[in-house]
């Protein structure tokens, strides 16, 4: 029986990065596999010409969309594994509408593996600001104080928290799965979430407005979609309590960065943002400066862990879709418009 | 029935911090409570002279060792309830062996309370120093940076990680909980963790080298006694991984700080203490401009949950004395020496 003819689009680089020696060698068993032998990635025109000679492709970061042209040709294609997170960039919707659809073209991502990595950084995230790590590391390097007698040495920290969380999405229920030995209460703001999975998940569903007014944290998991734009502004900030938590992994399109500033320059609330719009951003924007918010340049998604289990998606959703089981990362393709 | 009589040492600040008022209250209605009215701490002299009216004392922060002179003359005394952790500093060794243990005199810490919030702090630290937060944050507050190429954007982050943890302490256990969800593998150097409880918990027992030598994270949680004075030296700073994360937030003088700092001057480990040795350290000490070591001035048992816990202890510690239940955070006096 001949193996399934796999097309591996990555570069190199993105090869060491998510696939551990041994998860890459049984993709080089399983599989006739075709390798981008790189250094660098492919363009849209050389995937337009190969891709009809193949039953499944491997996608990745730095790898080009998929052409209505190359789709069109590549009538044998049933499989598009991404080796990475969100898959949006890949197709346009009017091709998940006319063609993946139709002709039920399997889309797999390894979105999961990625959230494993930014729920670690947002539990971090929400421990280090409210304990004020930041300014006292400060002080103690930049000014010879110790504690400094201005700042309150305890408060509400994530223990016993009330924490917002902005969208159950895949790393939002994976930041409640790492909250349940905190002893938090969990609100969560989802148009999508059911009573039924929220009661499943052991969180309060709550509007957006509540969320902020009653938690001590908020975090933010929203999608990148027309609805979430500027979904947080100056209303929702302004209802946070003083010395309140709010962290940003999400995108930065999610929250209108005017407000944010206008309400962190009061130094009323503890800003982490690892995600910013425009991003990155300008060297002299005022975020920058201000002592209560810290920023990260968008690396909360990284982590050797979480880097690997995307190798093991990527290989897990080939191993499976060929077998005829469940694909783990299949993206249910009817709900494209809401996808992150 | 008479309520036994407790006299309540600490001041009223520290009743705000630990007592929520429903707690307080309870102390109130079920005892028969002398407050000590402050606003400061009484002298050993006022305990001496006032300690033989009581059945029990409530100690704290800022309260005066219980002299031999106040012990001896106190001949009702039969509970001493700690509303704080340690209680090393309120007894002799010599007292404990001559007077409390032949009277059977309890002795209850809330130790316990302490923990979750330095737990809490442990974790969040090895998320943040692993991930580079502080160099990142101020190479983008102050060196107008984005990403700065020098620095690996990803690398063996908490999850999945070896962690090391010095001493099965009340902190480290609590730690081990914490960290339950993240995925790791925990190597434990404990002279006193049997087998069987490493079992029960999950845990690897090593010898000190080899937790250093193995790990990607060390954290330390040994009480300050004789034997761990400088446990850590240059030998074990030595033996981590390039990239390693070392966090101490147990005492100074577990750690030989000199070492450390040759070690740390190198730029091969990240670090972050709570403790130091002295403490605070001088103003022009160099460990406070070290790139890779970010200090934070002993916070870590701070947080209005622990704190509370604290309270509840305490309570619950004088209530089970007085029912003849087992009494929570009970000392065991016979192990004295290995006490933190």
């Amino acid at each position: 029986m001949s193996l399934p003819a796999i097309w591996y689009l990555p570069a190199p680089n993105h090869t060491r990065t998510v696939f551990a020696p041994a998860v890459y060698q049984r993709l080089l068993d399983n599989f006739a596999l075709t390798i981008n032998p790189g250094p660098g990635g492919l363009s849209a025109q050389q995937v337009e010409e190969g891709l009809h000679q193949f039953d499944g492709v491997v996608t990745g970061w730095g790898t080009p969309p998929l052409t209505p042209a190359a789709l069109q040709r590549a009538g044998r294609l049933q499989i598009v594994a991404h080796s990475a997170g969100s898959v949006k960039h890949l197709f346009t919707p009017e091709q998940v509408e006319g063609e993946l659809i139709p002709r039920q073209l399997c889309v797999a991502s390894a979105n999961g593996a990625i959230a494993l990595n930014v729920a670690e950084h947002t539990v971090g995230a929400l421990i280090a600001m409210c304990r004020q790590w930041f300014t006292h590391a400060r002080n103690i390097r930049e000014k010879g104080l110790w504690l400094d007698p201005g700042l309150p040495k305890t408060g509400q920290f994530l223990r016993g928290a009330t924490i917002g969380l902005i969208s159950a999405s895949t790393v939002g229920r994976e930041v409640i799965r790492l909250l349940q030995p905190f002893d938090v209460q969990i609100l969560v703001y989802d148009p999508f979430l059911s009573d039924w999975e929220a009661g499943r998940l052991g969180v309060e569903k709550v509007e957006l407005d509540e969320a902020f007014r009653r938690a001590d944290m908020v975090t933010v998991h929203a999608p990148k979609i027309p609805e979430t734009y500027h979904l947080i502004g100056a209303r929702q900030l302004g209802l946070l309590r003083n010395g309140a938590v709010f962290v940003n992994t999400s995108r930065g399109a999610v929250l209108d960065h005017e407000a944010l500033l206008a309400e962190a320059r009061t130094g009323r609330i503890l800003v982490q943002l690892d995600v910013t719009d425009p991003e990155p951003l300008p060297a002299d924007h005022p975020l920058r400066a201000l002592e209560n918010v810290v920023i990260t340049p968008h690396t909360s998604g990284a982590g050797q862990y979480g880097y690997h289990r995307i190798g093991e998606y990527t290989l897990l959703a080939l191993e499976a879709f060929f077998q005829r089981r469940p694909v783990p990362g299949r993206v249910d393709l009817t709900r494209w418009a809401q996808l992150a």
